[in-house]
């Protein structure tokens, strides 16, 4: 059946028993005008939002629609991450065109429940129209944090540079996807560069853990990559960052679709983005228990890769020999 | 100069700088993931969001760039308004076309912003993209209220239905601007309905003066016209409501309009839409002061133009003659 038979308000109901009620903290939820919640005492409120259009954040060709859904929720549960604050609920807004098939939405809502459900995101509100080209899809999504949020700015001069799991994978699997042709590499590697790219995950309990030791200075999340994100820091921080490349944790499966489609690694790893991963700077004389105790915590690996100082606000990537080098640029709207 | 040659950073920095920051309870606005924000003690948090698409919502050869933004801020407003909450925060997504000029931006945060200030809501946070096609607006606004928010269930038999008020303007504005020619009225009322549908005024204080009377129950927000949004009132609530058509303060300008154009002026009031004038249920015993009241304390008119009665859930439009009248419906997407 498509979208233009259902109507609007049966697509609203729909969406309303596909998603269910009665979440911790929600007082009203979709259905009337505004959606009416309540935080934790004392908390303070986090929102983030999210466009993610057809055409210019994925393509129907390689994204199917639970993969959409899934995605549009976890970047944003990755911003609230990258503050250290606890994600609780969210707003979607979904165009598409009429002759969308009703299956189609369901599995894109089916999607966006599954990435929200582990961290115990209730769906509130939100919007639905006709597009008149492609889907588009918003999502607003309200945490909350008691203790003091974790921002661009907050590095120190030194600080070293610390990052969660592996980096590369992400866009080692647009790669393979806009590839056209599988890559002759195992089937498990395929999938899991594909998996980062489509189905990431964000790491919604490793920043809160940090958000909670005082020697966590400053963080964000990993969307545009290393070399932007960084970036971000060392501006906002009025400090200058280093990296050493070769500490850099490029994921094994990364390397190997790198190899195969003739791409450069580390340019993966800097630049690809979309990795999620966590970026942070902590005092250097707590990174190893910090880096041993997340472990511990979470089970998410922590690399340090470099350093924070004084200095002009920007980023430096050294080679093994400690020679500066260009990595390129991460992803950027506009980019002419 | 064009968005593209800007790119996505400067784009930001320039929205930063337009935007100005500071307001109160924003402890981090835009610039960061996440906005990092302060409710009042106590109070219920708000939250509602709404796409806004070219070719769908507005043309551009109709709606200038501010009047995109304004609108964009103004619908959720009004929905914030039909609860009887304080609109407090926005988070505002655009995407729009490469080729794009910077001012026109700029027109679209002034026209954002001049809807917003008279409201001390404050922008802090969201997002830029390039747009395959056309212009895309996310707007979410969050809010606030103290204490109980009025919703469209809230309706009980006995209630009278009354409106703040008049109607029609922006579908008969709508109409105009559709026309491709200008109807040979009176300058003055084509200003007036043009600039109902493209700046509408939500109706903040009044909604925030309802919802402190006790006798005010159901309220909502005309947004797809009066005959749905009624509808919404009667099927949440579980009663059947009676509207006189002959009760419809029908705007002067729209009848007008309706003349001037072959329309039928009752059809522009019930089924045209975005008035975003507020729609509500109180007890009869109360309407007279309700209705002085508001007015003193506002200056808004209000009419009584119906009543609230046990029965199948529904809503009845009753000519002069009392004879039960089709008067369509309003607007919906997806409708095959």
């Amino acid at each position: 059946m498509k979208v233009e038979r259902l109507g609007e308000w049966g697509l609203i109901r729909r969406i309303r028993r596909t998603i269910g009620s009665g979440a911790p903290g929600v007082r009203v939820g979709i259905g009337d005008d505004t959606a009416v919640l309540q935080l934790t005492a004392g908390a303070w409120l986090l929102a983030t939002t999210d466009l993610v259009i057809e055409g210019i954040h994925f393509r129907r060709r390689s994204a199917g629609p639970a993969d959409i859904g899934w995605k549009a929720m976890a970047v944003n549960l990755s911003d609230i991450a990258a503050m250290g604050g606890t994600p609780r609920f969210a707003l979607v807004a979904l165009a598409c065109p009429e002759e969308t098939e009703v299956e189609d939405v369901d599995q894109f809502y089916d999607g966006l429940t599954a990435a929200a459900a582990p961290h115990g995101v209730a769906l509130v509100g939100g919007d639905t129209s006709a597009s008149p080209a492609g889907w588009i899809v918003n999502v607003t999504l309200l945490g909350e944090i008691e203790g003091a949020p974790r921002l661009r700015s907050g590095a120190r001069p030194g600080d070293v540079v610390a990052v969660t799991g592996v980096l590369g994978r992400s866009a080692a699997g647009l790669a393979v996807l806009e590839a056209g042709r599988r890559p002759d590499l195992p089937g498990p590697v395929l999938d899991e560069v594909e998996r980062a790219h489509l189905r990431p995950a964000a790491r919604v309990a490793e920043g809160k853990w940090l958000a909670t030791h005082d020697a966590v200075h400053g963080m964000i999340d990993l969307s545009d990559g290393l070399a932007t994100d960084l970036g971000h820091i060392a501006t906002e921080s009025a400090l200058a960052a280093r990296v050493a490349l070769p500490r850099l944790p490029v994921a094994p499966s990364a390397r190997a679709v790198a190899q195969a489609l003739g791409l450069d690694p580390v340019e993966l790893a800097t630049t690809g983005g979309e990795d999620f991963e966590l970026l942070f700077t902590m005092e250097r004389s707590a990174a190893e228990v910090i880096a041993t105790s997340l472990g511990s915590a979470t089970g998410a690996a922590v690399t340090v890769i470099g350093e924070i100082s004084d200095g002009a606000p920007g980023v430096t990537f050294l080679d093994a020999e400690g020679r500066a080098v260009d990595v390129g640029h991460g992803y950027e709207h506009f980019h002419g």
